[in-house]
């Protein structure tokens, strides 16, 4: 039997550091489990090794949480993948939670169970029906008695809120993630009000994930955070954004960029920029910090390794890796013995090796969403204003010609 | 027990397309297994998990040969990587066998004892000392009994001679790969010469692997081919290049590139510049395709779907891959939907999402490699005269100031 | 005797476009008659016949005004240049204004005498000493008769109030011009502040120039039209940007860039990027539209050919010119006869030639401008917000290193 | 009386640097007197003062030859432009012969009348048709007793045989320049066979103008020397390239890049790259060393600047040049000031200011050049050989779509 583990409202409370797991989907399609698409999480059940090595690699790597590998797992969803499946939606979930607990259980990891955006709610279906699908997810997460919830990847507040009323039924710690960046949900509303709201709706940890680079996702987590503290509220934070450089995206994210979703491999973040999005992460008072989209174990791991002194202790998997580069120092060139130092790393601005690529994309769709197009119209000036600049300029360019 | 299986050289005699493994060494220091620095494969016996998920991803992924993780594992490199080993040379060599035969067994797939350049060469030891290295392992793949041999990654054609000639002892098949690009070995040595020299020491299968991008090793290959038909022998030929782009390499490849090894990211190749370099390699008449570090299973499934009509089947991760995108067709947004074709992915340019970085770097210490600078010097005019142009100048420049 | 023509006022009170000429000390510098660094227009005196036909090339190429070239010439900046010359202010003032009033007499321009900032205002120099360099040069106005004054290039509101407060004396209409962009100027006073403020000290037109690229420019006038709005306030609006794009520039404009000032060519504009600029210009409402530092005459002519349905008429130097690119109709090869139409070249996105270069530089000194970095740690965020974080992270890395 | 120069023979002979000037055609067409697509010098007769100013700033930048404003003068190009001129050819290239002389005389400069390649080559008219339009030409060059004759931008080098031939008749020194790169002429035939066969046809000087970046030139200028020394043979050498960066160029160089001739901006060499052209070009033995299209006045100088110490004075426009930066020695910022020293200059790479842009654009109709496709498919692999591997490869890969 496992000993009881530290719950994850306690380690928070406690000042302690949090380190989530990477990017399921995107790891496990680059290694023939899931297909890009319908992105869906059959591979749980249907090859269950390989989902249960990605989860030691993360542990490994200095992951706490084990999410349970069950994004886009609601019936709704898995119907609706344009490719049936011979096995239920509970099948895969109950695998999921098996596997993560299985993992999670070789060391201090906690396992969460997650559900996400859903097409019924897209379809405009009822908050009744939309409950309905998390509620059936959730049935699973409680007879498989993971440890807390997670509510993730919402575009639209109101989707989160429900989810997070579903979760809290259960009486689990229920933590609430939106795919959003500083401009809001895809309705205008703030981070901040979408924070505020949430923890209203009863999450007890508010943050993004996805669809953005690490700096842009810890600026919106701290606009949350000022509109939580704001609203004269309380929360804890946290953090997985893409592994992915996206400057140039627009407030739906990195789908819209033309590279998405087989050609970002210029954009994926280097170990080095993890350390800087961890510091800058805890420096804003993140303290559940992990990944998604693009992390892969060594990114989870420059993470843990980054801060390895509030943590007090080292992940397992530097065993492999010479901190700042250090494992260089024996090379047999001079000038790669010099590349062992951390001030090398940390000043490196790669080269694409790509002569015919341009350093920034032209987002499609852009402000087109459709029934959104009019609110976004509306929106204040923030710190995408040039791109849209750029964008709207062009199109007038068009028009007129 | 498993059913024989053709050999590799009945196979490529046939006109058959072998698909190689992607690189070891690179994938699982992501994953947290491998260490870089000292690059050895110790983990083949501490996390034969580990090991054993990446070969049957490349399995899945369409490859016909299963490479044993035996890289730099010779016993002299192994007790000169800094850090003790409580594990010998043969338990490491064995537990790999076994791993990449227990894989072969559940698919098409041969194993390949694999040998690769040692430190006891670079230290000037004599032809005996170097020999019985590789005879150390040797003796491990003929107990373990590999279905052939392959000689790679070596940068001086005298070494890669002599691995050879102690490979051809066994009987078994035996291929040579050198780590060089068109302007052939650290000597001087042009591809031709290298090759023919190869064959003439017992090689049947002639090639490249590493170092340099797809496209320049496929050149490297081609000037090989030529100079094995130039000499009147007969050979079949092999490519395993890196997953980077690298156009402004000098001839030591990828070694010198400023942001090796930990900031290659922005270099790495998508899938659809995968389907280019299969393409290539097969038009030039190379029919053992695979890759090396940088490749993960979703590039090997590239190959395989690109080669998919000579082969006259798809790889069996291709059930989680869209061909050409079509896993995009239902997305809900109409700009992604229209993602899903094949002009749209093979044209496209990614960007790199980082606005301070260049499209090329300069390799360091280029051309001053202890002894071989006046070598170089003497050489004539390659594909790079731009960059040593571009280089020298530089250099000039500078002392002049 | 010329004939007698519309005032600046009348002009822009009809709603006509006005068309500035382009930046003197730039295109002299490169002709080889102007110091970069001193920046000083001694040529007016010493070669009047590089002046004047450069005036020509402006007013062939569509502008309506005749700068003086006596940017720089006030008597303090003279003495401060590093280099003592033989002949006075006084001497290159009206040597300039002559070359002004002959070439304008050749067309339909007006002569405009300009003053800009000054090295006593930065030195803390009494308000009273400071506007008694200005009166020395408007006194060389007045005697020459100009048509209408332009303070400009002021980085500091106060002295920019105090310089139209000198001017306005003489009766003759005044424009200010600031070299700020949407930060505001170096106090942090917002662009709506700063023109509320100069149309209460004077000013007729308000408007900025130098330091950032056109759009951004055109940014920073749109906020100080608003400012004026909101203040109750009426004027009309002036723009003059440099011809370089600068989307990395902190908010002291291209000085800061690590190019400045002779490294700036991969920023130059394209004619075509100046048809969108005009077009800009004209919609948020400016009618004073011309060019500072970068812009040669074809720039202009830019400019006079996008609005020429507005004004009525095209610029002599179309002569030369095929619009769009229609001189290429009778080329030789049928590729380059594809570029003579206008959706060619305006959505052409030039290559730099350079593979060793980023498309962003990292301003230098940026923030620790004397006296001015408290003020700016507690400004609002702004557009440049995202520049701003990366430059923190950046330091905060190298602190902690 | 002007005193009587050194010929350009003696100053060769005597190992003197002879520095030429700039590209009037692209100066004078960004200052409105020239109209791109039909390139025509008519400005000489219509507009002299621009032309006059122009060679005025080169000469005082330090140039040693005036070129006579004469580029596509001749009567079958001027009666082809596409628009009728009233003017007669003999009144075009008298004027300028006129101009050319008259500055020339203000300083240490020669005259060198010029002829160019023609339509009526192109349109395979007779040797003897040909050589007509040249001597028309040279009858104006007799009559103003011109210093000496420069046939320069040809593309196929019967075509400058024919020029050098009539040229010759005169007894003036002549000198002959291609517009081709390392690859040789649109025949395919080599840079030193094309030098060769000029020195026979009767040039004193030969070597190459237009088309390609300074550093491409002076490699092609090197083969030249290379290959009129193997023929037993002497010349001087001259060169004189473009101030645009073209590592992307295919054999016709930059008329074929998608900027051509409206968005090249971007690619405009700094005065420093110009400085490492000039000491490139003097190291391989060129002593003739002036520029072509995007040559601005500060180009010039800078080779002349460069060229100092070899020529024993510094041009007189150096009066208003700081050495190196050294203008910025007493700029009030810290920063600022700091650049004014040589290493920061030689090592800057600046950005381009331009993140939707590339580092290389794809050379439209490459290889497809009517009648010389195949011509091209047996020439030898050269340094641009891994371009065409990518544009075979991009034109493979949509013919296979």
């Amino acid at each position: 039997m496992a000993p009881v583990k530290k719950g994850i409202i306690e380690r928070l409370n406690a000042g302690e550091v949090v380190i989530g797991d990477g990017g399921f989907v995107f790891a496990l399609e680059k290694r023939g489990y899931v297909k890009a698409g319908p992105w869906t999480p059959e591979a749980a059940f249907t090859h269950p090794e390989a989902v249960r090595q990605l989860h030691r690699e993360f542990l490994r790597a200095g992951a706490n949480v084990m999410q349970t590998f069950t994004f886009y797992a609601s019936d709704d969803k898995l119907e609706n993948r344009g490719q049936s499946l011979k096995i239920s939606g509970a099948q895969i979930n109950e695998a999921a939670c098996d596997l993560a607990r299985e993992v999670a259980n070789e060391g201090d990891a906690l396992v969460a169970g997650g559900v996400c955006q859903t097409p019924s709610y897209l379809s405009c279906k009822s908050e009744t029906e939309v409950k309905a699908i998390f509620k059936k997810q959730l049935e699973v997460f409680i007879k498989k008695n993971v440890d807390f919830l997670i509510a993730e990847y919402f575009e639209h507040v109101e989707e989160a809120e429900w989810a997070v009323q579903v979760l809290k039924t259960s009486g689990k710690p229920v933590a609430a993630s939106m795919c959003i960046g500083p401009e809001g949900d895809l309705h205008g509303v703030s981070p901040g009000e979408c924070a505020a709201r949430l923890v209203k709706a009863g999450a007890q940890i508010v943050g993004v994930n996805c669809h953005f680079d690490p700096m842009t996702c810890v600026r919106a987590v701290k606009m949350m955070k000022d509109g939580v503290e704001r609203a004269g509220l309380k929360a804890h934070y946290m953090v997985q954004p893409l592994a992915y450089h996206t400057p140039d995206c627009s407030c739906q994210g990195f789908i819209d960029l033309p590279e998405f979703p087989f050609a970002l491999e210029p954009r994926i973040l280097t170990r080095w920029d993890m350390h800087k999005y961890a510091r800058e992460a805890y420096k804003v008072g993140i303290r559940f910090i992990g990944g998604c989209c693009g992390f892969e174990p060594y990114h989870i791991r420059a993470v843990a390794e980054e801060l390895a002194s509030e943590r007090g202790f080292l992940p397992a998997a530097t065993e492999k890796h010479g901190l700042w580069g250090s494992g260089l120092e024996m090379h047999t060139k001079p000038w790669v013995r010099a590349r062992a130092r951390r001030d090398y790393w940390e000043q490196i601005h790669p080269a694409s090796g790509r002569p015919k690529c341009a350093s920034m994309s032209t987002p499609e769709g852009w402000g087109v969403t459709k029934g959104h197009a009019d609110l976004l119209q509306h929106k204040e000036a923030t710190s995408t204003q040039e791109m849209k600049h750029l964008l709207e300029m062009q199109k007038k360019a068009k028009m007129s010609s």
